[in-house]
């Protein structure tokens, strides 16, 4: 692709050298010829061996040979390099070594790895890839353009939508974590509702999404999810959320759109993190809590600002007890100066 | 099954129409025509669509058609929803795409799904299920009517009981983490204990124990643990323990029978944690720490009653830190005089 | 191997009969006749069934009928249980149920199991067994003598060592977790990094390491890696590095030589720890943070003393608030008389 068709397609002014061949993407120190980074703030103006850089509007010029300007040069960096770099795609085709049911219903152009697995009556949509060892249950439904990387588990019922990205060792609707004790100890609680997933989904490695127990477990569009974390069951999860690594939700749980979740959260259940709310790592929610739009931190989970307060405040206890040894010695004197008087009166 | 049936399976009380024909169970919100729901507590009386529903002894008469009585309606909820909703059970095959050691010996009713693998002189009990892509290693003992779902893993030597579900990922009897530091780095401490997992135990999508170094690591019978869950080498848990997700447990730590451990908690190893400890989530155990039993909370753990009380007391710092700045000016106020009484006198 | 042999393979003076067989190691609790265990400190005599006993320099003679002085005798039984109780070997042989590609190159002596992958392009180095199912991508380059255990997925373009062990459930060189954010919602940031995995590296059971998004994911030489952790893109983890369970690395941050890292750590982006640091379990590292040699816990994460002293000034509060409300009295008293002198004079 040349530079000057890089800058049509992301709709930036190109300076300099139109007819530049890029074939990749790379950071600005380990770039070298051929290939296209960006700048991320004007501040930082640095050397790079790029053949073209992506760079902010205000960004002084003649610093480099061949430049883009652009309004958000991250996001067009990330434009192009999803040109640059598609996603690994097969050729289509069922491998031989697979085990697919005879009502399954698999579309025009999707790939099926070796030795996976599509159960009874479900429907694998166009352009989608089953890869190695995947293993998709009875009754699912996986839309279009979809990547099941390899070891991913889909549980029978799962509805999968457009342009999901599940990775390697995700989980799909296992059975959820729910018991009913009694003098013999616990009993399961029925686990028989579904998982639904929207369109544009990403869910990272080895983590978990189980089934509702009764009803569903949902996980909104355009949410992405980050490697090892737990989702439990009934949790509703809303569009555009961001949940980073190893953080847990538990049972009936509802996270609302646009929410962004640090990593090792956990949350108790039935919490409900309201629209916009940011939850900084490590952070505990309690059972029931409702969390507002904000930032928050701690546990239990508090007003950044209050969280902060607070650690300042801890950080201070030895200089207040300190205070306190001194007015209580201060007292002294002036009890004894009072003695003396009352003595000498 | 027929309403009339129910009540006689369950040992409930029928009032209304004992011919209903009931297929599923569902929440009380979702449910509909054929459908079977529970109501907790009577004090929550509400509308529902469910066919047929099961409440407390104490419920008012008179708001469904067709009601069961039951001392505990969710567990009894419980018990009817296993025979409406029983696990999948495949038509009992050895699938033609396994590898099966000619030294295995697989008893009868057995399912062992597409791509699945059993190791040398390990004995599968009857009823059990191996599912797509499961490994079984060498000399593995599994008991009858076990679950083991995809991609489960069980390392050469375990043994594991009757009635245990083992959900998909699940890792049972990978090396412990133990090493002996020398000058050069870290040697490997020799991981050649083994694994017993006891009768009616059921573990999480891609939670991991570890072989004992020397001895073995045992989980109790009817014990219950959720995803992501890390059981180090050579822990013990007990009887009826309950363990959420993203638990961890290090090394050579005991948990006695009938504890109920919360969500990423933290366990150092050599920790003791006695009879009917309940841990909350997030808490922290220090390593070789014994936690009596009662209600534990916070990293170091601690009574929940102390907890709470130094949660409030952290709260009152600000409260505290204007005590003893308006303390110090009173106090400055009566040196003053005090020093124009002396310059008086 | 007889006792004679085993000490003048670990170089330690045997004390008793050469002539005993022994054919493993065990506790000393659990050892019985045939079997080897040690003795870490000699302030511990106690009595063992073991046929020998590696003790200390120091242990007095006299106890044990057969037993070999060692400078370390934990060091020393690791050293023998490698020799007695060596990693399972399968007869090397390319299984005829595998997927390898046409242009991998498979060197002599290597074991691939049933069922598992070896994309385009990509080399396994002799000596090294691929077990079942496990799954390699394209131009993936691993050497001599590495045991990849089952499920696990190596991504395309991964570099590893000699002597790596990748246990249950790994997956290597995911996409990281980067968006962009416009008003549509997240869009990802390019993934297209690579992970270099060093010689003796060990990596626990479901942990992921995740691919630099632009340059590449680095673990060190003889680095030590527990189960279920998670490493973002771009991080570089040294050498001789120890990392507990369900720990979290974020994006780009580096971890020097020698560091020791416990269990449910968390570590924000773009942080250093520098060579030597010690992090207890469950702390928190803010991103940006550089945490230098020596004891760090809590959250955020500051010197163990700190941490201790805080933790018992936050004990203290309660008796704090006493003295202050005595102080309060005292003052109010001094004060009372204070205004009965005013009123008298």
């Amino acid at each position: 692709m040349k530079t000057q068709e890089i800058a049509d397609f992301i709709g930036g002014k190109l300076v300099g050298d139109g007819r530049i061949e890029i074939h990749s993407v790379a950071s600005v120190e380990s770039a070298s010829v051929g290939q296209i980074t960006f700048i991320g703030k004007s501040s930082t103006v640095i050397a790079s061996n790029a053949s073209c850089l992506i760079v902010p509007d205000d960004f002084p010029s003649g610093i480099f040979n061949s430049y883009i300007r652009s309004s958000n040069p991250k996001l067009d960096l990330s434009r192009i390099a999803a040109v640059l770099h598609p996603a690994k795609k097969p050729i289509y085709e069922i491998h031989p070594m697979t085990m697919i049911a005879k009502t399954a219903f698999i579309r025009e152009n999707v790939f099926v790895g070796p030795f996976a697995c599509v159960g009874e009556r479900s429907e694998i949509g166009s352009g989608t890839q089953i890869r190695h060892g995947a293993s998709i249950g009875d009754n699912v439904k996986i839309g279009r353009n979809c990547i099941i990387y390899p070891r991913v588990y889909v549980e029978d019922g799962t509805t999968i939508g457009n342009d999901v990205i599940l990775h390697t060792g995700v989980v799909i609707g296992a059975d959820g974590f729910g018991y009913v004790k009694d003098d013999c100890g616990y009993t399961k609680f029925p686990q028989v509702g579904t998982v639904v997933i929207e369109n544009n989904v990403e869910i990272g490695a080895n983590s978990c999404v189980d089934r509702g127990s009764l009803g569903e477990t949902r996980i909104g569009e355009g949410t992405k999810i980050d490697n090892l974390v737990q989702i439990a069951h009934n949790v509703r999860i809303g569009k555009r959320v961001v949940i980073a690594a190893q953080t847990g939700i538990s049972g009936s749980t509802v996270i609302e759109d646009d929410c962004v979740i640090g990593g090792q959260v956990g949350m108790g259940d039935h919490a409900t993190v309201l629209s916009g709310a940011i939850i900084g790592s490590q952070a505990g929610v309690l059972p029931g809590k409702i969390v507002r739009a904000g930032v928050w931190w701690g546990t239990p989970v508090q007003p950044l600002d209050e969280y902060k307060r607070q650690n300042a405040q801890l950080k201070g206890i030895g200089r207040l007890k300190d205070s306190v040894r001194s007015l209580s010695e201060r007292l002294a004197a002036i009890e004894d100066r009072a003695g003396d008087n009352d003595r000498a009166e």
